[in-house]
C-alpha cells in the first residue's frame, strides 16, 4: 500500500424514519438555514414541506432554494450564495440526490468567501472554509452525502468542474430509504452504475497491493449486482437499504485507501461529455466507464483478472490474462444493457464529429490527470465496442 | 438492515515514516501532553525518546507514563490521571498496541472528571467528556486507534470492563508499519486472531440482511488469512501494511452497521477469563471465539454456511447446513493451530474447576448481554472441541 490519510467525520444516520431527526440535527449548526431542493416526486409528496416544518419546529428560520437541476448549474449556486449573504444563513441543508447536495456544498463554500465561487472550480484560488452542510440523501448514487466531492456545471462555458475540500464534507447525512422508494426505474439504474463506477475507478490504477481496499470495492460492486432486483421491485426497502449503503461507502474515501493515486478517468471524460451535452451522469458512465476499463485492460490486464474472477466468477482457464480481463468488463457492460441503459455514445446521439471537442474539454479540466487527447479518442472509440 | 448511526471522525495517517508527524499533530490539541507507553522492543530502539523529541520540537511540554502492561491496569490509569491533574495536561498521546491506547483513553476520560474513573466502567455513572487523545499504533490487533472501545482491568476486583464513548475516539491515529516490524511472532499471531474476532463477532448475530457489512467483514478476514505469511517474514512491510489496515477497520464500526445488535459474546467471555487469569487477549480469543461460534452454529447454522463458503471455500455439497457451517469454524480453528496458538483452555492451564467463576464474572459484567450462566458453561465445554 501507498501512504494515505483517511478522514471522514460525517455522521451517517441510516434507516427508515430517520428523516424526522432533520430539525434537531440542523439546529446543532445554526439558527438560520437554507434548504436546497430539486424538482422530484418528493415535492408532490410533501417531503420538502415536511422538511421546512421539521426545521421550524426546532426553532430554525428557513430560507429556500428549490428546483435545482440534474448537473447542478452555477447560476443556482450563485442564487443560493445571494440568499445566504442577504439572510445571514448559518447552515445549508440539501434534500435529494447528488445535485442539490453538490449545489449546497458549493453554496456553503461560496457564502463563506467574498469572491467568485467559480474560482475554486477553475483552481484559480483555493477555498479555506465553508458553512456547515447537512444532507438528506434521497437517491443511492453519487455518495455526495459522505464525500468531499462537489461537481458544478457552468452553463455559460459548458465546463463541468469539481472541488474536493475536506471542510466541505457534510456534518451529517440522513439516509432514510423510505424517501428512496419513489425514485423511478431509470434513475435507480443510473445510481447502480454510479456506485459501481465509484468503487471501480481507482481499482485498476496505482498501487496493486491493496487487498483491503480491493475487497471493499469488490464487496460494494457485488452488493449492487446482487441487489439489482430493485429495478423490478422499486418499493423494496431492504434492497433500497443495501444499494444505499453501498453507494455511500463507494466514494467516502475507503475505496481509494493505499492506491497512491486519484485517477477517476471515466469521470473526467463523462464530465466533459455531460458538460457539453447535459447527459444524465449515470447514463454517461454506463457508456464511458466500461470503455475506460477496456482501455486500461489493453495496457495492464493483470488486475482485471482478479476483478473478473472475484466479481463475475470468470475462471482463469477462460483464456489469456487479457481475455479473462476483457470478459469481466463485458459482463459488466452486459449487465448495464440488461438494466436498459445505453452503452454506446451513438445511442445518446453523440457522433464522432464531437470527439475532438470532448477531448479538448478533458485535457483543459484543471482536475483532470489526462493531458493527452489521444487517450480520450481511444476511449471514445472503445465506447462503440 | 436495521437502523444505525456511523460516526468515526478519527484522522488516520497511514504509512511508513508518518511517525515523524507526531509533534505537529499533537500540537493541534494542546501544549501540555502526557505520553503513555508500554514496555516493548520499541523502547530499546529509542522510539519513545524520539516521540518526546518530536513533541518537544513542536513546542510541547511532555510528561510521561511508561511501562503500561498488557491488559492495562486501573492503577496505571489512576497514575496517569494524577499526572494530568498535577501538570494540567491538555492532550494524551499513546504509543503502542491496545494497552497504552486504552490506558490513554481511560486517563483522558478520568482527567476530565472529578470523581472515580472506575465508576464509568461499572456503569455507576456516565462520562460526558474527555481530553483529546492521539494514538500511534505499533501493533495490528485491537484497532483501539480508531475505535470507541476502552478496556481496563481492575487488579483488585479482577474485573476487566469496557467503556464505549464516542468522544473518546482518538483525534488522530498514526499507523506507521515501520514500527510494527519488531512485533514478535506470537504477538503478531495474536493480533491476527484479534482482528478476525472483531470482524466476526457480530457477523452471525442480529439482522441477517446486511450484505455490505458482511462483505466488508469477510474481506478483512480474507485479508488476514491471505497475509498470514507475515508470521514467517516478520519484517515484511507490505504484509504489515495489509494486516494493519484490516485490524483498524475491523472494529471502527463498519463491521457492525445494520446488524441492530452489539453482541461481542466471545469478548465478554474472554474478558472474564483474562480478568481472572491475565491471559494474553489474542490467545484467549483463539480459544474462546471458535467455541462461541460452534455454540451459535448449533442454534442457527444458516449464516455459517455463507461464512464457510466465502471465506474457506467449503462447498455447499459438503453436508447439511450445520455440517458446512461447522466445517468453516473448524477451518478457522485449524488456522489458529497452524499459527502456533492454543485453542483449548487446558493448554493455558484453565481447568473445569474455574468454569463457574468465569460464568459468574460474565453475567456480572455490566457490559455483557449474556445473563445466563449455562451459556458460558456450554461455550467453555466447546473450547475443548
Amino acid at each position: 500500500m501507498k501512504k494515505f490519510e483517511f478522514f471522514n467525520p460525517v455522521r451517517v444516520i441510516f434507516g427508515p424514519g430517520e428523516f424526522d431527526r432533520l430539525g434537531a440535527l440542523t439546529a446543532m449548526y445554526g439558527r438560520r438555514a437554507l434548504l436546497v431542493t430539486s424538482k422530484s416526486p418528493l415535492e408532490k409528496m410533501g417531503v420538502h414541506e415536511k422538511a421546512v416544518e421539521l426545521m421550524r419546529s426546532a426553532g430554525l428560520e428557513v430560507f429556500e432554494l428549490g428546483g435545482v437541476e440534474p448537473n447542478p448549474k452555477l447560476s443556482s449556486v450563485y442564487e443560493g450564495i445571494r440568499i445566504c449573504r442577504e439572510k445571514q444563513v448559518e447552515v445549508v441543508i440539501a434534500i435529494g440526490g447528488g445535485s442539490p447536495i453538490d449545489c449546497a456544498k458549493a453554496i456553503a463554500v461560496g457564502a463563506a468567501d467574498s469572491g467568485d465561487v467559480w474560482d475554486f472550480f477553475t483552481q484559480k484560488r483555493s477555498a479555506v472554509k465553508a458553512l456547515p452542510v447537512g444532507a438528506v440523501s434521497t437517491l443511492a448514487a453519487t455518495g455526495a452525502e459522505m464525500s468531499v466531492h462537489c461537481v458544478i456545471s457552468n452553463e455559460k462555458t459548458k465546463q463541468k468542474y469539481a472541488t474536493h475540500y475536506e471542510f466541505n464534507l457534510p456534518k451529517f447525512a440522513i439516509i432514510d430509504t423510505e424517501l428512496h422508494k419513489t425514485v423511478p426505474r431509470r434513475l435507480t439504474a443510473c445510481g447502480l452504475v454510479d456506485t459501481i463506477t465509484h468503487a471501480g475507478e481507482n481499482y485498476f490504477a496505482g498501487e496493486k497491493n491493496t487487498p483491503v481496499t480491493d475487497r471493499i470495492a469488490e464487496g460494494l460492486i457485488l452488493t449492487i449486482l446482487e441487489n439489482d432486483g430493485i429495478l423490478n421491485d422499486l418499493q423494496n426497502v431492504e434492497m433500497r437499504d443495501n444499494i444505499a449503503w453501498a453507494a455511500t461507502l463507494a466514494i467516502n474515501g475507503l475505496t481509494d485507501c493505499g492506491r497512491g493515486i486519484y485517477e477517476y478517468g471515466a469521470h473526467m471524460i463523462e464530465h466533459a461529455i455531460s458538460g457539453l451535452f447535459d447527459v444524465v451522469h449515470g447514463e454517461g458512465l454506463a457508456i464511458v466507464h466500461p470503455a475506460w476499463l477496456y482501455y486500461r485492460c489493453e495496457r495492464e490486464p493483470r488486475k482485471f483478472v482478479q476483478f473478473a474472477e472475484r466479481v463475475f466468477g470468470v475462471p482463469k482457464q477462460y483464456g489469456s490474462e487479457a481475455e479473462v480481463g476483457e470478459k469481466g468488463i463485458t459482463e459488466l457492460k452486459n449487465r448495464y444493457k440488461a438494466w436498459g441503459l445505453p452503452t454506446s455514445l451513438r445511442q445518446i446521439g453523440i457522433e464522432q464529429v464531437s470527439y475532438e471537442e470532448i477531448a479538448d474539454r478533458v485535457v483543459q479540466d484543471p482536475d483532470s490527470f489526462i493531458k493527452d487527447k489521444s487517450i480520450v479518442h481511444r476511449v471514445l472509440e472503445l465506447c462503440l465496442k
